[in-house]
């Protein structure tokens, strides 16, 4: 059974791990016979969003114990993260990628990753085993490895930001799934896209299956 | 297309809606040709529970406001409810059903129902329209109609209570679903039953499945 390190990024599409690509890449992973364990940065969320209004709320909120709602209490901070105890690694997607995981989303293809983050996917790199990443989360891929082939959705500035990290975006559809041979790395645009859920579990059933067939 | 209304009670496990239910209900819904539309009371939840160590946190947190993290902002308050705009009315579980949209974790048997759950309730059945409950949820049709027919899972504590407002327990294990006829209510165990999520998505297919069923 292939053993996925899956990585959180908060609870909630505009501060945190988006939702729907989160639940169903868990639900995924198991459809394809794998397993999960699920990480996240023991850190304070950048902001905290009320998801009605889209404004911030005086509120700090911690990473890890906000991402504990997805994994329903079972999670472990990043730093405990081991690439020997995994067969793939996987970031679903949400603004908290953008926001907690790097800050991409405000310095765009100037973006730092946090340090854990950028260790457990130079670790996985380093050992050839796959990296997946959905939505806004291959922007983390393209600042750590700069040349690398990815989808990111139709969003221009994004694509531009990624581009000038040395990255080539494909335009990609839908649950569409773009492999970069050389990196290991595999990457769909989600809600990137204007999409609805059904759209989501054709993206996580599709990458999932295409990094388990690449494990065969 | 049938149109589904969906009530969240906030946002993870233990003191919102279970996320992985919630979630699944919105894929399901979709994956049966339906459309859904989200809502929850406007009222501050029971409390606020960390969920890797399940303390309570020093916090006020609001349950539309939380629970439009599982609806991306797309989210209305109860009170804007009308039966007539729905074919069907939904509750995935969490113990912030028991917490927020009734008083059942703590008053047991003697629990009452927030009025405008209550009123959704029994405005979809006057109108004999199908009312899905997941999980814990099942308690509120409980309360409301007192003699029916569900499943509620395998606590003792929780199958005694139900039985003292009046209703009926029924065994059953991961995605059964079971219909009582004279209420139009559906009910199916997910998490009230040790289960992962590939057996949440059974629950969320089977109970969506068939309330798409009894409207043909």
């Amino acid at each position: 059974m292939k053993n996925f390190a899956v990585v959180l990024a908060g609870c909630g599409v505009f501060d945190g791990a988006e939702i729907h690509e989160a639940s169903l890449t868990l639900l995924s992973i198991m459809q394809h016979g794998g397993v999960y364990k699920v990480f996240a940065p023991d850190t304070y969320q950048y902001h905290v969003i009320n998801h009605i209004t889209g404004s911030e709320m005086p509120e700090k909120r911690n990473v890890l114990v906000e991402s504990a709602r997805i994994a329903r209490g079972k999670i472990s901070p990043l730093t405990d993260f081991n690439a020997n105890d995994f067969d793939a690694l996987i970031f679903p997607g949400g603004f908290g990628v953008a926001k907690n995981l790097c800050n991409f989303a405000f310095k765009g293809a100037d973006c730092s990753v946090n340090e854990d983050v950028a260790k457990a996917i130079k670790s996985m790199h380093a050992s050839r085993k796959p990296i997946g990443a959905l939505c806004i989360s291959p922007v983390l891929l393209s600042r750590v490895f700069g040349k690398v082939e990815l989808t990111i959705g139709d969003d221009r500035n994004t694509i531009t930001s990624v581009e000038k990290m040395g990255s080539k975006h494909i335009k990609t559809t839908h649950g569409e799934v773009i492999h970069d041979h050389d990196h290991h790395i595999f990457t769909t645009p989600c809600y990137m896209l204007d999409a609805n859920i059904l759209q989501i579990y054709e993206g996580t059933t599709n990458i999932v299956k295409a990094m388990m067939e690449s494990m065969e």
